[in-house]
């Protein structure tokens, strides 16, 4: 009972992301997926919680990984520059992985419940940025303005890199989605902008 | 059966605020809001299809009249000057019934589920918003991010206006947000701004 399994939470992620997709999130149980990946039922609840858990867990690694860039930062920086860096702080970990940042995309995008916990999970991440902002002297609303525009810009910019084909790297987009905003803030952007 | 019963709708509102505020949103039911309201439970499915529902019924009117004051715009109107005037156009909706705001927001922020449900109505309208600025030529990301940084903007407002007691307008607090928004996107808000 509960041999060790090398990389089983590897296995379950990849098993599951395509049993989402080939068959949709609400058709997969988890006795499929463990079975995909040669594991057992039991070995996929020693790692996740239920089947949705497998698209969310790395939630709380992001949001650590952002808090701990915006709390490094000189006390100089503006806010929106503390977003800017948070942000390009955090695109390693998707970078390394844009295969699977676009299967989960597919598989977020085919299902509403899915779409309203990644809504729940973005509009976490910028409370907890707005606080750290708060932690370092930024007063209400510059806090909670910059926090909610960085993420903002944020999922633009990773739905821009998910489905463009031309491969700017994340950080690329996200740098030039920041300076949209501050064309589209200072009302310079037109509707002729791209 | 069923005869008319004057302002219903508003009656079985006011009763589910009332008992939403007193005993919490989960262990009100529908049978109790109609009692109170003095109907019937009858009359109260005639209005809404549940008790969530009491409290998310304004939505459509709100975004179609958002998104109606994009497209009343003159051409020529930047994206962020679209999204101020669309919800300057929706501040009278929530001025005349502030008091019902303040305690909508109140039961709203006491329950998890309500609150990620009014996540999901901003989304939606953000989405809406970004439709309708991209009907007037304007390209994304340019749209996306005029559209999620308007409704930051109106989330941020709207939660001053309910929780201060100066009474400033919903409207004075947009505008000095849409300010304080190009403030901060421009780098210029520093540690010590309020």
């Amino acid at each position: 009972m509960g041999r060790w399994e090398p990389d089983a939470r590897g296995r379950l992620e990849r098993a599951a992301l395509a049993l989402y997709e080939e068959r949709g999130f609400e058709h997969t149980t988890v006795a499929e997926i463990a079975a995909r990946a040669g594991l057992t039922e039991r070995t996929f609840f020693r790692y996740f919680t239920d089947k949705r858990e497998v698209l969310f867990a790395g939630a709380g690694a992001l949001q650590g990984l952002l808090v701990d860039a915006v709390a490094d930062l000189p006390p100089s920086a503006a806010p929106i520059d503390a977003m800017a860096a948070a942000l390009d702080a955090a695109t390693g970990m998707f970078e390394e992985r844009r295969d699977h940042a676009v299967q989960r995309q597919a598989v977020i995008l085919a299902n509403p419940e899915l779409q309203e916990r990644e809504l729940i999970k973005l509009a976490r991440l910028a409370a907890a940025l707005a606080d750290a902002l708060r932690q370092r002297g930024v007063r209400d609303p510059a806090a909670s303005l910059a926090a909610e525009t960085g993420i903002a810009v944020f999922k633009i910019a990773f739905e821009r890199w998910i489905s463009e084909t031309n491969r700017r790297t994340l950080s690329q987009l996200i740098h030039e989605s920041f300076e949209e905003l501050k064309a589209v803030a200072s009302g310079s952007t037109s509707r002729s902008s791209s």
